[in-house]
């Protein structure tokens, strides 16, 4: 759609069509501007096009690579690397809303395991709403091994667990790295990656809840390092 | 299915089907106990199911019903009405998950516009995890009356809105009742209902994201209200 297209870095685009009908709208031919496309009919884009109703513009995009060894360099340049460490995230639209969440709270990497569901299907795509294109992201080989690189390099890995002590908020996340390790929807993380946390943390909860939807648990423990961390100065 | 019905407060059970196969099983038939239910064919089940893969139980529940002067009342019984205020939420998914949410936060209950989804559409029903049971919740003919009213009870409203000065956490919620307006996933609260807000308070972002998902917003003000409680004898 248009409102993805606009979000695109132009470096990525590898191709772009467009419908007749798209090509008719004055806004339209303005948001192409000098881009090459190529024109096809509505019957042909409609075949090409993989939602109900087409906007009319589909664009080919270069998969955009980073490798953990650039995310952990980034990291270091700002201030320490804030990530975010999921572990068999199954649903594209959890895993949009996560990355579109990740972006506002300003955490430097992703890093995914092999059976995270793919950041590149539609679903996910679009309701990143541009994270996408903007927030460096990794699907790793061997999990294990890296999250003890993390580890390695001083990056403090947090777990949400049955078995902490500590709420959430009384943990200190201004000192160096951290990574907040976020488990599948249905089933949170595994015993074996929970034991490679340096620290179990809870988010306690009121009435009979159990657990929280997991996009919106690593919402608040993003949002709470970001809130500390503008409180740099103050107590907590 | 099983886990919902586990969930169901027993006196609000009208009526309780079951098919033939799910009888066979004896975890089935303790979670029915004494229960008075029906027995069906699988097929006669499966035509009365909603879903693809009905699970075996199907039960009629009496709508729970809240009206607002209750849901005040009851504010005032646990220190202060904790109320969130939605405007026009369209997806059930994030109906669902904000409810389930709302109860792990203390939330006291949850008033709604009539353009809010069906909190009773299936999808709501399942993503509340049980909450739908025991969160009160109020569908209001007339919103801008409602609203009007929890303002001269004192109970301060909050707007996440661009022309905010203050961060939301730099707002004490521990003070009286609050309430928080949560608008519409696309077109957010509308000028009408922010111009009645008490305060105006924006979550900070970094990247270049615009906004937050609706359930993400709601989840990241209610848990900072429930920090601030659980240190009410500690500067913010």
């Amino acid at each position: 759609g248009s409102r993805m297209f606009a979000e695109v870095p132009k470096k990525q685009l590898v191709k772009t069509f467009v419908s007749e009908s798209f090509l008719k709208e004055k806004a339209n031919r303005e948001l192409l501007g000098k881009l090459p496309y190529e024109t096809v009919t509505d019957a042909v884009f409609a075949a090409m096009a993989d939602t109900q109703t087409p906007q009319g513009i589909l664009a080919k995009v270069r998969q955009m690579e980073w490798t953990l060894a650039e995310i952990l360099e980034r990291g270091k340049k700002q201030q320490g690397a804030r990530l975010l460490l999921l572990e068999t995230i199954q649903d594209p639209g959890n895993l949009g809303t996560i990355l579109r969440t990740a972006e506002g709270a300003g955490i430097t990497g992703v890093i995914m395991n092999e059976e995270t569901v793919d950041i590149y299907s539609p679903k996910v795509t679009r309701s990143t709403m541009g994270a996408i294109y903007r927030l460096p992201f990794v699907y790793v080989k061997d999990w294990k091994e890296s999250l003890l690189e993390l580890k390695r390099q001083g990056i403090r890995l947090y777990a949400a667990h049955l078995a902490a002590k500590h709420s959430y908020d009384e943990e200190d996340y201004r000192k160096n790295g951290f990574g907040f390790l976020i488990g599948n929807e249905g089933n949170g993380l595994t015993e074996e990656t929970a034991a490679l946390a340096d620290c179990y943390i809870k988010i306690p909860m009121e009435g009979e809840v159990e657990s929280l939807n997991a996009a919106v648990a690593a919402s608040i423990l993003m949002f709470e390092a970001a809130r500390q961390r503008r409180h740099i100065t103050k107590s907590l």
